[in-house]
């Protein structure tokens, strides 16, 4: 028996099977629906509206009884017995892809402001993969070499720097070559790519065709994808895109995922799930950018450790047990072909070397971002992703490890959390009880991203709106209220003022979960220093890296305790580095072989078995600190 | 309309459609019968005889007035309209496999015995793909590197040679990483191969397999395929067998395939045929050997241009159009999988190097396995395979070409021709008027080989049975006989002391025919030198290569003005060079960069331009030569 399901808003009809899971179906129809327990009904994020027909559910503590009433369920926990019209409201709805700008992730003002970077002009442009033109010379009796010998002999007239490398061409190029040039009359543009000085033709097209040459960089995280399109003749940045990862349907954070790889097709699930976000990425790019797939001819990844894992379809399992062994950290050449991604099926996919089965490729492609590794003096950066990673170290040697802070400020697990895009509130400000915003594009407000979520915190603590535990002092202000889940919230916007049109608040147990993730952070910078024999004052200049959009206030950082109390002139905040790296790896030779280097020199400092880390930890879980010598100048708010 | 075929003596049974044509189906069915012309009619080798049923043939001059009364017809020339009995005689059956004994192709002895070679003992043993067990540390919380780095390490620490090569490994490999290493309790065995000093890992199998490690070379001859199955570990040749390539049904020479491979599917069918060929070669190898295909992990193989186009699925098309140009002389690195070799899918499959259209690597493997590019004085390589290739030079230069001798000494064209193999007559003598002759393996003759129609010809020609033109001078002996085409022969051995119960002689048409092909190779050399500037006495040694079987009379060779009349301790029969010249490259580095070396340095000299080649091939069609002082030494025959 077949049902009919009606979703609403967007009128997209299926055909479910009786008994099916309403969660399930969707998803499987590329209908998403948000969910980040993968369907365990612990998150709560998966709220629809019945509007009609018949449904067996379990209710749940999500659902307040003025919801069951409108006919709110949890979509993973009721099934399919009817014809159904279902209304997947704005909150559970996942986002589409939005268009980005560059700014938002290469804010290289900054990155030039930061200390002298020795070997910058190392960095040549030698991108991936190039496109040439060929006039070839007829074969003649007298000149009768082969058609690869008289291909490779033209490149090497027009290329004499790769004379002394070897030229390598695909059977199934080789079966078309005759035919190809002479239906071009011998004038083709070949692309060629490089790997360990192994040069090889990936495609052969009639004509002059060398100006559409395309790459693509790819942030993969856990909670977001960021990718760029670049002309890989200028290495200008064209478009950029990004969205959620598909995958938060089955858990939000990366133990989740590696638990869910492990269920009966549970990695299939998963890499088509990555595969398909970055697919639809590149898909809305080439739309946009009108150019074909084809003509994307190389790609550079970068990503924790198990998020290559997934997207490589190589099973997880041993990162998450001790002693936590990544399959791979130094991946190997693959092609677009091999993994599903949608880009000329030959095109070199080039994945950003890691360090460890929690500090991957986003994080070494932070450290060639900000060039730490080039500098005699002590860097430290902070990539506050969904897991917190940090690098400490100079020129000699780097030490880095991963605080498990959670993806509290990429807005997940946050009531109103959302990441950084048009309509996120990125900068609070409270003065005498006025409370005043700004969103990224000047939109109106739909959500937080992590930067506004820093300043809410900031300015409730200075305004002393929360204590330094987090706990509202309710007399403060009328802003605060109870919900209807018992719980104290505080009113940032009204509904009337939003895209949203409900009352964008932050709760207390938002607040707790946001000093959580701060103090991970901030203990394990200290750890790292105090496993360094260093403190705080030994440290020149923190790159702060991070999907916060075009903002961070460092200084509310720090009263939050969250970054450590030194001069502010020796903070950088460098944006989304991991995106910067990817790209700096598609467009140079020299960065690709950085970031390997800078992978091999990198030392992973397991937290979890220092003991430290554990016996501090509830120490950080206060504004700013439990230890205020530790934030003389947050002294004053308290 | 469905028939029933029964096809005698193996009593194979088909069905075929109402009027499918005999020749088709059967080859379809993998049912081989003998044809040389692609099913043109013009052969006459696909002769069958119908024991019952009707069916539609077109006549031929092929069968005459007695068989045609028998029910023989052409297989190509007759269509099925009933159930039917097939009987395939004898001399229309494709041989099956047969198993050949080393010596018959590597008379080492007989390379020892040349001229010193300065660069031997470059090469050493360093076979294409080499295994290597390993027990690996395994991992714990202060040695956690990842599966695929650990892997390295210990491949390094054990191979330290390696230590500044890339190593890679396929993404396949690298998903069964993790399973693989931890079933195995951490001792595997991973089978690596090099190419351009990029190492990679292309099996891994559980425990200590080391010793099951082996490699295939094989010669693709247009007419026969020889291979070698060779034990890895110690650079022994295990076993060998050979049989005629499959492709002989489309046509005996390769201009006859490459028009074969324009027709609607005829590359694919021509493809198909060699990989058959080879493949039935290795099953019955692996067979013999009780090893599986899965470790055979690497291939060598040599082949005239057209061979190793065919071989890879490559259009051969513009091989035989002026100005003669192949895709490609110097194949790229290519794995099993990308070419249907039943061999372990990724072992890398390595093609030695070829010069031209019509100089392959089955020459460069003989200059390789004879080493004259090594030489400060003049030798040649005269290959009288299918084509008959020569090479003069010495370790400055070397000059080739191809004088299209045609394949009579590999028996092809020649009514009892037969290639070396057990019962293949190679050895006769005629005194006074009594013929004496030896076999391949002692067996009763079944027909004869090149040396053995080398020596007939020589013996007719010493006993005046044949004058100067090739023609019987009927009155010297009985043997001499009118068969039922009204053509003379010369009766060898009579049927009731052969295998196939028939006379066995040698017609006067067979004798043109070797005399033409005879005559082609003598002038090739005489051109090749002109070209040079040199003459017959400027050489020091001359390799004489092909599939004889395990003799050559030289002096018979002089006789019949193949061979040029020098002292006789200026030559060498080397056997099948070509198939030595792939072994070579399947166990030694050395020689594989070799051959590439050789093949660049060699310059090919298009005969049919050089206007002497068409004036003087005339000349040549005499016993031993029109002008009798170029072999004085056989002046006493005249």
């Amino acid at each position: 028996m077949k049902h009919k399901i009606i979703f609403l808003p967007d009128e997209e009809i299926i055909f479910s099977k009786h008994n099916d899971n309403i969660l399930s179906v969707a998803n499987s129809h590329g209908i998403n629906i948000a969910s980040t327990c993968g369907g365990e009904g612990t998150c709560g994020k998966c709220k629809v509206i019945i509007k009609s027909g018949k449904y067996n559910f379990k209710s749940s503590h999500f659902i307040s009884q003025k919801e069951k009433e409108q006919g709110y369920v949890l979509a993973c926990k009721t099934d399919i017995i009817d014809d159904l019209i279902i209304e997947i409201p704005a909150e559970s709805r996942i986002e589409k892809i939005s268009a980005l700008k560059d700014e938002f992730f290469t804010p290289a003002e900054s990155i030039e402001k930061s200390p002298s970077r020795p070997e910058e002009k190392i960095f040549t442009f030698s991108p991936i993969s190039q496109k040439i033109f060929l006039k070839i010379d007829k074969p003649t009796l007298f000149d009768n070499i082969a058609d690869w010998e008289r291909i490779t002999r033209c490149i090497y007239n027009k290329k004499p720097e790769l004379i002394n490398s070897h030229l390598n061409i695909s059977l199934d190029l080789l079966k078309k070559l005759s035919k190809l040039l002479r239906d071009s009359n011998w004038e083709v543009t070949v692309t060629l790519t490089e790997n360990n000085n192994l040069w090889e033709i990936i495609d052969i097209q009639v004509n002059n065709t060398a100006k559409n040459n395309f790459g693509i960089a790819i942030d993969i995280g856990t909670t977001t994808v960021v990718t760029f399109l670049v002309n890989l003749n200028t290495g200008e940045i064209l478009n950029s895109k990004a969205t959620h990862n598909q995958q938060m349907s089955f858990g939000d954070d990366v133990i989740t995922r590696i638990m869910y790889s492990e269920k009966r097709e549970g990695l299939e699930k998963l890499n088509s799930a990555i595969c398909n976000t970055i697919n639809e990425l590149i898909s809305a790019l080439t739309l946009d950018e009108k150019i074909s797939k084809d003509d994307i001819t190389s790609a550079s990844i970068a990503g924790n450790t198990t998020m290559i894992h997934l997207f490589l379809d190589i099973p997880p399992n041993f990162i998450r047990r001790e002693p936590y062994i990544p399959v791979v950290n130094f991946p190997p050449n693959i092609k677009a072909k091999d993994i599903k991604l949608n880009i000329n099926p030959e095109a070199p996919v080039f994945c950003l070397s890691g360090v460890a089965s929690y500090v991957g490729g986003d994080i070494t492609a932070g450290v060639l971002a900000c060039g730490m590794d080039n500098f005699s003096t002590i860097s430290v950066l902070i990539d506050l992703g969904t897991n917190g990673e940090i690098v400490l170290g100079n020129k000699e040697w780097l030490l880095t490890s991963a605080c498990s802070a959670g993806p509290a400020f990429e807005g997940v697990g946050i009531k109103y959390g959302i990441r950084a895009m048009d309509g996120a509130i990125q900068k609070i400000e409270i003065h005498n009880n006025i409370l005043n915003y700004t969103t990224i594009g000047d939109k109106k407000p739909k959500g937080i991203c992590g930067s506004g979520l820093i300043d809410i915190i900031a300015e409730l603590f200075k305004n002393g709106i929360i204590d330094k535990a987090g706990k509202f002092v309710k007399e403060k202000t009328n802003r605060i209220r109870k919900n209807e889940n018992d719980e104290y919230e505080f009113l940032i916007v009204e509904k009337n003022k939003t895209q949203i049109n409900q009352d964008i608040v932050i709760t207390e147990s938002d607040i707790l979960n946001l000093i959580h993730s701060k103090g991970a952070v901030f203990l394990g910078l200290k750890v790292l220093l105090e496993h360094a024999g260093l403190n705080f004052d030994n440290i020149s200049h923190i790159y702060v890296a991070g999907g916060f959009g075009t903002y961070l206030d460092i200084e509310k950082a720090i009263i939050i305790g969250l970054l450590p109390d030194i001069p502010r002139d020796r903070f950088s905040f460098i944006g989304n580095s991991s995106i910067t790296g990817a790209k700096m790896c598609l467009i140079s030779k020299q960065a690709r072989e950085k970031v390997k280097t800078i992978a091999q020199k990198m030392t992973y400092i397991e937290l979890s078995t220092e003991p430290k880390f554990m016996n501090e930890y509830t120490s950080t879980l206060f504004l700013p600190h439990t230890d205020i010598n530790l934030f003389p100048s947050v002294k004053k708010y308290y």
